[in-house]
């Protein structure tokens, strides 16, 4: 996949992984980048959020992004300050850029143990080299626990195209769990309205994803343009919503354990908000994702995180749907619980609610909970 | 262990539960019960729970609670509400009350199955006939899936005794997953004030607790006073913090799965609120709760959790302890982690944190996330 017109990037091992792979990723545009940024609500913040934050009210264009895999740089003091800063400035230095806040940072991995800022120092220089048009070479280096790289591509009508790369994953190296997404496009976009349409789909799209309900400190998704070809507002819109869903899908199949994408579809909210509230619930429930992985119609768990999550519900009128069965309608309805199954055996399930309260609508994406300690949970069939 | 003065009760096995297991249980006072009640704040409530709350909204007094355990009567539609009156009906007439509104229900287990009620009817005879001054039979009859019955008890200067008796445990057979605590004491209350005493033990305590996060459609804990021996309030409120305390921790340590009590002490709040907040916000991570079981002292997952719970903290001055041994103090201290995860080699883990942000106090408890997912988690060390 090549990147939009106007960016290069690259990726490359500058040591920062035990492991030998890629770790340092370089992003950089041709020209000034307009650019928008949502991240993680966590209190505990990497100071490549906070910094990143600052530059973000500053509403100036930006250059570059330098992206670490394999240290997070958070929760070490103010000396991770420093290391960030100084990270950025590596970048600026070897882009020959002539200021260093037009770099963006993000680091990802292990949590509070200094960054090696020398290695990065000494891989900048190589990631300059390395710089082309390829996104392939950016999507492996920022991996840490994700068993695959994460691209997606929309092509609107008038030529410009949206590109967004991604990392997850969650659950098992908990701390390495951090997601980024970096979503590219040679679009002309006016910064504000970017932020705008940035803004709402993060909301649709990153904030109803769920693997295992812990935030990281790190936690970033950022939108870059490089003004290079008209596009329809409402179509470039649409095309950044369907990237980030994708990615966001992509990032829960990938889940640490992961056997299955459960997509939550729900209808009928009082509001918009209600109905994103309820699938995101559904999705988030452990039970429910033991039932997913145990291939358990399980409409009493899905019912119930719809009654926790604190939406508008008619009771006497929900239905819960299981791939397109009918399982509940006001009261449990009968139902060829093998076959449902069967069909559950699958690796996307999808589950539908209709609150019966109004018109809203949302859906929401996790996974199913894997491994040992779930088989013993799904042993519990309906 | 005896029941306070004034209450009867017995356990017998009905039929409800294929284990042939007690699965019918009946407490009577010998007069008018004092009592209050907490209940599920999930919208989706069993008709126990929705009979019981208007029951308390009368501010009647009770004589009776029968509790049954292998099917919660939820989710059965219209003939889930008259099995539930019917159940209550026939205890009414078992032990000749005058009116069926003396008598509280009780229903856990599988959901969107109908109650066998006639199992319950034969069943209610057996049980007034087994009625008698012990704990045991009554603590017996009301498990699901708990590995051990939970009873505790505290006795005032006065002579009063406090009574719990409780029933987990979620995670592994989710749909019995509900909690029901049920404590008895033979001291004087004002119903009052006895109600406000019991909404701040709940407060302080079962809303503390937490096993996999996902709340049941029948959680009720009921406080039952039959009016018998003077007794100083103070003391009272403490023994009956202590007892609720005691049981909530008790739940904790037969989560299903789990291996350790976790115990969470926050120190520093701006306010009670936010320090129990944070407290509850760590012993529900699962992150946290793989790390405990893997004894990994790993304070970036605590701190990730505080971050996360909402509570106000000075970031620079949060002092995290595993065990007693300080390992964060605005940054990361040097500690012997071999040491202390040896020392979490325990069946009780405390962590303490301090907020540094005022002086709001407040606990948790939790478990740990045990089996072989949680494994491949705790492989991951600081």
């Amino acid at each position: 996949m090549k990147l939009p017109l106007g960016f290069r990037a690259s990726g490359v091992h500058a040591g920062i992984k035990p492991s030998g792979k890629p770790d340092l990723a370089l992003l950089v545009g041709d020209g000034p980048l307009a650019w928008a940024l949502a991240s993680t609500e966590n209190l505990v913040k990497a100071p490549c959020v906070v910094r990143n934050r600052a530059r973000a009210a500053s509403e100036q264009p930006v250059r570059a992004l330098l992206v670490n895999a394999g240290n997070a740089n958070c929760a070490t003091g103010e000396a991770g300050i420093w290391d960030n800063e100084d990270m950025a400035a590596a970048a600026a230095a070897g882009l020959e850029l002539e200021k260093v806040q037009e770099v963006l940072t993000a680091s990802t991995g292990v949590i509070g143990q200094r960054l090696p800022i020398e290695a990065v120092r000494r891989g900048v220089p190589a990631a300059v080299a390395a710089l082309g048009d390829e996104v392939a070479p950016f999507a492996e280096a920022i991996l840490t626990t994700d068993l695959v790289p994460k691209t997606v591509e929309v092509r609107l009508a008038g030529g410009a195209r949206v590109v967004g790369v991604a990392k997850g994953s969650g659950m098992i190296h908990p701390n390495l769990a951090t997601m980024f997404a970096f979503v590219l496009t040679d679009a002309i976009v006016d910064q504000r309205w970017w932020r705008r349409a940035w803004a709402r789909t993060v909301r649709r799209t990153f904030n109803q994803l769920t693997v295992d309900g812990d935030t990281s400190t790190n936690d970033m998704a950022i939108a870059l343009a490089s003004q290079r070809l008209p596009a329809d507002p409402d179509e470039l819109a649409a095309a950044l919503e369907a990237v980030a869903a994708d990615l966001a899908r992509a990032i829960a199949r990938d889940g640490e354990g992961a056997t299955t994408l459960l997509t939550v579809r729900v209808r009928g909210g009082r509001s918009v908000d209600d109905a994103m509230a309820a699938a995101r619930g559904v999705a988030a429930s452990s039970l429910v994702k033991a039932a997913v992985h145990g291939r358990d119609p399980n409409w009493g768990r899905i019912l119930s995180a719809v009654g926790q999550s604190g939406a508008v519900a008619d009771l006497g009128a929900v239905t819960v749907s299981v791939q397109g069965t009918p399982v509940y309608r006001g009261q449990p309805l009968a139902f060829d619980a093998a076959a449902l199954s069967q069909a559950m055996r699958s690796t996307d399930v999808l589950v539908e609610v209709d609150l019966a309260a109004g018109e809203g609508q949302g859906e929401a994406w996790g996974c199913d909970l894997s491994a040992d300690y779930v088989t013993i949970n799904a042993l519990y069939t309906t």
